[in-house]
């Protein structure tokens, strides 16, 4: 990128950039310049550290429940991105020295995240400093980094030292029961380790090349294996290093130290020019596949392709025993669990255009179709009953208490035994996969069985009121969190009926069409004409609370009763009103945290009502939603798109849009809020677009925001991809 | 503004906002934040104050020199804009309770600032407070506020005290003889003061009203007046306090507290509602005659109005005795000094949008004719030598010493002396305004004598070099600072040789075209015949250091030989050259703090080379500057643009629109880069759009960026307004 270019609209838009510095800004920076190609996700940390900073490795899969810990972690790995350079002695770092320019810019369209800096030290010598890095999108075990320093001023003695640091692991949690350096003379240096409950074993193994100077080893610290390169520069004279880097575990080679020297060989072949080059090769077809074009919004523009970047870094590609967590793998939010927010907010956009991803995330579920009838059975209930917090054991792992301040008291977690509806939700997105993709084999497979076995838990879930002569659910837990443990959730009890339909059809569909398939599925889950019997009640007589005048629901029984704020005077509000009211207090009160009745009109369109309906189910729910989590601006944005309501669809969309990039609910320290990223995808293509597929047809019905002149892109839909461009027309 | 409309790119392109608070930001959003109406300019500080701020109320024409300084500055005035809440007796601050929520918005349309709040005492009462500030367009000496208090929770003891501030005024110099507190009853409250060297009499007087509660005189400090009101709330009510200052000067009243009560009196019938709607209206028309449209770039767009903003509301409406510092009214930088700034980057865009304004601040120049005379007389010259830096009295008032950092020595300024091409940058200006108003009224009464006089000047300092023949001009500094006291600039040597045949040709048209009024000026002036023979002499024989053959001008006679850096690598840079290197070792070296060969081929066009030459001069140039000064981006974007370098032009184009949204020289803390921001306008109107305007005729040569659909703006041309919608073609 030459300096020219910096404003261009073509990179503007595909870029996120930060110049000059802004260290109170440190840790949403950290998060929304994580690197990740799939396998490993990487915070924007500094390679030569700075205080408090929060570095994170996180590859899929490798969680561990330290001994002083309630429930998993991802594991935070050794920090392979370690690189310190001395200047004439003097240590390079943005609090010493003078940094007389600092720009950082993470290229959204190749993952590549750049960091210049003008430095000078105490004695008055100038260089440039030019960090990058990438995960190869190619070679997913690679991480490629590259420092060139180029002296400006005076004729400096510099030192580059590459490290791997052990040393300096997240604090809180000690997840090894051995972590070890290691180095191979100066071919490489390396860190292994294995985790002390889970007994995952990984490897960080690096290997340097500088156009310089003779390499030594020569650890940095304890933990901390380093090669290091000493050279000196004449004035506007250069040098680069190159560092690669393999991380591998046993989760994917049975010894990851030999499989990291093995990678590094292959890496090093190749170098970092070539690395970049087959890099930015996959990463076009990636874009080619997943980019929404925009023309007439930039803002809109820049904010979707950002969006859509964190989904697709933190996306398997080869591995179909991982999922996406809530926060990805570019910090420690949500201990790296996957929730329901993989399966209706990321897995839409990657089901039409990465189709080969999303069933990987279905197949996660499939696996772990176990776990999900442990937890249905220690529960005292047939079938699959999926976990709201999902690890690589596919238990439940949603932590019983937290203490959200210290002083304060420790309250209880009832999301992983009540908020049951995940189960459906992974239905959902199951027989989206099947219905858009065409993917016959995996659902006769492995699918069915999902939405099946599913839908015989929750047969087995719901009670019979014998007065009323009706099925309900007590004790749930919808969308809107901030109401426990209610009785009827009308989102819950409408998506269990609308399973339990499902589940009907796709037995018949299947003993049509798969009769021995059929045969043997349904004797192992024990699906026999009695249980047919019962869904079929249970979908005729579920009760649903609903004013069948009006159309207008009851988010759950006695909810319309509870003290109401009128939350139009609450602006700008930041915080959460649980936080704010208290958890408690806010039981007893009428606003809801996200998207639930609104929620069901995304998920159920005509289903869930008239258009007239729908509207003024709209119009009671949308006053008194907080957007508390960061799901809902995007399905308000979707619904109201549909529902013809311009602004508020248009005003909710660039909320969405805004959660990482501004930071708008002060957290994203903790991670990008990825559901809010799939579900702006959603809002793009469900809500503006009006995209609808139904068997092999597919129609628009376009309600673009009215300054957008066009929108194009493309989806896959039965194995053909489409090429779409929507005008203002 | 509805918050559904926070995002629409209507609201988002005349918008600068902040949300959440970024305490990290505070100079440079109190800087941008600035609301000013052409009489004061008040920073966007908060009522209730904040620890370290820069609170800022400046009106144009009332500097003092302090005691203990060597030069004068703009005074700070009694703050108006005070306003504290108590809630249940906790007072409302930003650091205290609980901040749940906070945004900011400068909307430029109508210069109103808002911040709301939602704010938790420690006893649990959640109020939302909402502020809003405007200075009048339609009545100048009338700052208008309006603080709204809503409960949201809980039913609080309120309590609003509307002070004004005299105790907590800009730390450093003491301005004043005399300050003092004072009300009048509760009908009103005062702060009076008068300078203490420049013997200003100032006023500042305010009336408050509030729905709720009575009015309580109780001051805050020993010179803070304040009214109090006192009331509860219930749940979900409101209440609102409307506090008018009016502000006056002895520079524009006999009494100013005399005035300023009858200015409150007037507001108080008018009131805040019906005040903001003629402000409004006064700005609709202000933009209708300034603004650019530009279809398809928001970004530029936003950046555009934002520049153009903070030059209206700094531009003197009703004063032609004062003009437009360097820091506009935004800050304490450059203490409110008047620099070439004005003339050149400022005039352009009001002179053809705002002739009226662009006339007062010329003859502010005229006014202040007998301080240019002063100086050259003092340094032994005829004629007018205008200061380089000036304030109230026309007089030379650059410092000339400065300490730029601690324990470092003190730097000597030459600007004062031997900046001189302003006298000449002035003229150009004035000739402008002539030519493209056709205003003779002010031309032959007042602009003329400003051209001829400056002539005057520069024939009696130009040097006769008898070895060679020709004329010099030794001891000069040209745009480009880093370099001091140079001989035969080739930027001044041009300008002056070109200054001289403009003072010839106006010599021939006033004798023909207003005999008796030349008679009478060239008596006055001493033009005789053997002074326009030296004029032509000196045109003949003035050095211009250029190839003759290539047309590559040498920026100074030795320019050529000084030590050259590269600074293609000098990247990403934030602070100047010379702060790197050292004011000393700069003048050794070859690179350049702005446009200085460019600013010649910027002002002369054709004049100063073939297309080729001219191409041939900015491949030298360019890659040897700096930008040290935020004069040369909009400058370079204007030159690019013409020579056809469409990248460099656009990349110029956006530095130079960011230097105050994005604090890229990150010393917006002083306040506002007026002339970048008048630049930004030239860039795009003489850049892109290529306007030229010669005698009767005007035409457009558009170059504009590629991306951009139309471009669309209005001009006034020889008492004609023009309306141009160019388009991409």
């Amino acid at each position: 990128m030459t300096s020219t270019s910096y404003f261009s609209p073509e990179v503007r838009t595909w870029t996120v950039s930060e110049a000059p510095f802004h260290p109170g800004k440190q840790y949403h920076t950290e998060t929304i310049t994580t690197i990740g190609n799939g396998y490993m996700g990487l915070r924007g940390s500094f390679e030569e550290g700075y205080p408090n900073e929060i570095v994170s490795t996180l590859i899929h899969g490798v969680y561990n429940q330290a001994p002083e810990e309630i429930v998993p972690d991802l594991v935070n790995l050794p920090n392979p991105l370690a690189i310190q350079i001395m200047v004439d002695g003097e240590q390079f770092h943005m609090q010493k020295g003078s940094v007389l320019g600092f720009r950082r810019a993470l290229d959204l369209k190749t993952a590549l995240l750049t960091r210049g800096i003008l430095w000078r030290n105490s004695k008055g010598s100038i260089v440039q400093i030019t960090f990058e890095r990438f995960a190869s999108l190619e070679h997913e075990h690679v991480l490629a980094q590259r420092v060139t320093v180029r002296a400006l001023w005076g004729d400096p003695e510099i030192e580059i030292a590459a490290a791997i640091d052990a040393d300096r692991l997240s604090a809180g949690a000690n997840h090894w029961q051995v972590l070890e350096k290691g180095h191979d003379g100066t071919a490489s240096i390396h860190c292994t380790g294995t985790t002390n409950q889970s007994n995952y074993q990984i490897a960080v193994a690096a290997t340097v090349q500088c156009d310089h100077g003779e390499l030594v080893y020569e650890p940095l610290d304890n933990l901390t294996p380093a090669l290091r390169a000493k050279f000196s520069l004449k004035q506007d004279q250069g040098a680069s290093l190159v560092k690669l880097t393999a991380i591998h575990s046993n989760r994917d080679t049975a010894d990851p130290l030999v499989a990291a020297k093995n990678t590094l060989n292959t890496a090093s072949k190749i170098g970092y020019d070539e690395l970049y080059n087959g890099h930015q090769a996959e990463w076009a077809k990636y874009w080619y596949d997943s980019d929404i074009e925009i023309d007439g919004d930039e803002i809109a523009q820049r904010a979707l392709r950002f969006c859509l970047y964190h989904v697709l870094i933190a996306a398997p590609r080869h591995d179909d025993r991982v999922s996406i967590g809530a926060k990805t793998l570019s910090g420690p939010g949500y201990k790296g669990h996957v929730f329901w927010d993989t399966e209706l907010f990321m897995l839409p956009p990657l089901t039409l255009t990465q189709p080969k991803i999303a069933k990987n995330l279905l197949m996660y579920r499939y696996h772990n179709l176990q776990g999900a009838r442990n937890k249905a059975q220690e529960a005292g209930y047939e079938g699959a009953m999926f976990p709201w917090e999902s690890t690589d054991t596919g238990e439940e792992t949603t932590p019983r208490w937290t203490s959200p301040y210290p002083d304060t008291p420790r309250i209880r977690i009832w999301t992983g035994d009540n908020e049951q509806h995940i189960s459906t939700d992974i239905a959902y997105a199951t027989l989206q996969y099947w219905h858009w993709s065409g993917d016959e084999d995996f659902f006769v497979n492995c699918g069915a069985e999902i939405v099946l076995d599913t839908a015989v838990f929750w047969g087995s879930r719901v009670e019979y009121n014998r007065t009323l002569d009706r099925y309900e659910l007590s004790q749930q837990i919808g969308p809107d969190e901030y109401h426990e443990n209610v009785d009827n959730s009308a989102f819950t009890n409408s998506m269990v009926r609308w399973h339990l339909r499902q589940a009907l059809q796709l037995v018949d569909w299947l003993k049509q069409t798969h009769p021995q398939k059929a045969e043997a599925l349904l004797a192992r889950l024990k699906i026999d004409a009695a249980r047919l019997e019962l869904w079929q009640r249970v979908i005729d007589k579920m009760y649903i609370p609903r004013d069948p005048q009006t159309g207008l629901y009851e988010q759950f029984d006695g909810f319309f009763k509870l003290h109401k704020v009128d939350l139009t005077h609450w602006t700008p509000k930041v915080h959460n009103m649980d936080a704010i009211m208290g958890h408690e207090p806010t039981q007893e009160m009428g606003f809801i945290k996200q998207a639930d009745i609104v929620m069901l009109m995304a998920l159920l369109g005509e289903d869930a009502g008239t258009l007239e309906q729908r509207q003024r189910n709209w119009d009671y729910y949308y006053p008194l939603c907080d957007h508390g989590s960061s799901l809902s601006p995007s399905t308000h944005a979707w619904v109201a798109a549909r529902l013809g309501l311009d602004d508020e669809a248009y005003y909710m969309f660039m909320y969405a849009a805004n959660i990482d990039l501004e930071d708008l609910k002060g957290n994203v320290r903790d991670g990008i809020h990825a559901a809010a990223s799939g579900g702006l995808w959603e809002a793009a293509v469900w809500g503006f677009a009006g995209l609808t597929l139904d068997g092999d047809n597919y129609k628009f019905d376009p309600n673009l925001p009215k300054h957008w002149k066009s929108m194009k892109f493309r989806f896959w839909h039965k194995g053909k991809q489409h090429t779409v461009t929507l005008t203002a027309e």
